[in-house]
């Protein structure tokens, strides 16, 4: 099926939308029900040591899923996270950008959910799995 | 019981350790199994609309429960997060710090478990509930 | 406020809509927003050494939040649950009763949002901690 | 790599160790880090209008990983369940066998992590996902 948002109309939502974080994230690819997003890590996101910080992890898993959700329904600001679980299973390489795997499992009328698995860019194991549920506002 | 670490200790641990994020945060209180913490909500806490995002949640939850924990047993940086569980309920108040009431449900050997109710500050009703696992490094 | 449904109204409705499993549990209490769930721990609800199972302690948990909502909102047996996070804390004591403390931390039109302590009967601390969110179908 | 149990392997320590479910179980099929396997459904896993209950759908999540764990570790009993977050996406359908497929995300000397997708037999859209982690006995 064709979908409602390509990577370039992502990208554009994302620095529009979140001028504050936009940047911090990129869209590698984008198909049916599944996409994966970098983070692009920088400074702010690590902890001493170098390891990428757990609420960075979040905040990747959470835009991620938002993003293939976007990417099916179109623009709507207004889709909230509901609710998220996170296991943290194994230490970010150091100084490596991390990539979310995402997969929709769920796309209702009101509700979605998905799931993803975080890598270190060149590392086999996942270092985090998430699942995520949203909030689709109803159509007007 | 004596804590292992007071509001002074804990507030000199989260600036020397935790630089780049130790100010936005503040312990209220802290007791036995038990704290208070606060997010002192700034512009980069904030989602278009002026309401605090959902990844500087999932941090206020992650620090009041990792310093609960470090009240008890004292500065082990090692100390990391395994899992989180978050749902989040209402919309935070616009322009209003966050609070954090945190217990400990398990303080084990090697894993911990607590749990935390995150307030608007002069709201009555919670906007996210939040539960945490966390992983003891072994004593020396 | 007046409650929907008192405990009298709560256990026919139970054996009423779940004949295999209504006996299970009796409600030790029901209040605003909140209620405390007995499961009369039986054989089936063992494991090997005489211990509640997990799947024992998720049902215990799932009927409690359950039973807090009709409370409040009456017996529409559509309500469904949509997701659950439990940790499992400690081994529940051998021959006790599991007792769910329960409170409702969100109750909109269409989704609640409730947490449970759940203890062995007459041990301090939880043997687990549960949350979980419900759907409620929209009102005719 | 070779498997530490393979599928008859499972199915006597099921039998011997889960004397009151385990013929509610069998394995499919198992492999490295993963392993498929199905509720035989029966009338103590319905709910009112045929469809399987969620406790009914918790405990498959449970022993599926608890299954694929064994085959790569052996047969440690004394493994537990230390969480788990569920989330039910549809109704199953009436009178279909569960299928759960399940991957181990991390297998650690303590700590296990896994994740199942649930489905109705015949279905293409999963029932149920489930993320559990898992406590594993030191070795003597």
């Amino acid at each position: 099926m064709a979908l409602a948002m390509d990577t370039d109309a992502l990208h554009g939502f994302l620095e529009r939308e979140f001028p504050q974080v936009g940047q911090d994230f990129s869209v590698e690819s984008v198909s049916d029900m599944a996409a994966t997003i970098r983070l692009n890590v920088q400074d702010k996101h690590l902890r001493p040591g170098g390891t990428v910080s757990g609420p960075a992890m979040f905040a990747l898993a959470d835009v991620a899923v938002y993003l293939a959700i976007l990417a099916m329904i179109g623009p709507k600001a207004l889709t909230v996270t509901t609710g998220c679980s996170i296991d943290f299973m194994r230490k970010p390489a150091s100084g490596a950008d991390l990539l979310a795997e995402t997969r929709l499992l769920k796309l209702g009328r009101s509700l979605a959910v998905g799931d993803v698995l975080i890598y270190s860019e060149g590392m086999e194991a996942p270092v985090a799995r998430a699942s995520l549920t949203y909030s689709i506002p109803p159509a007007r």
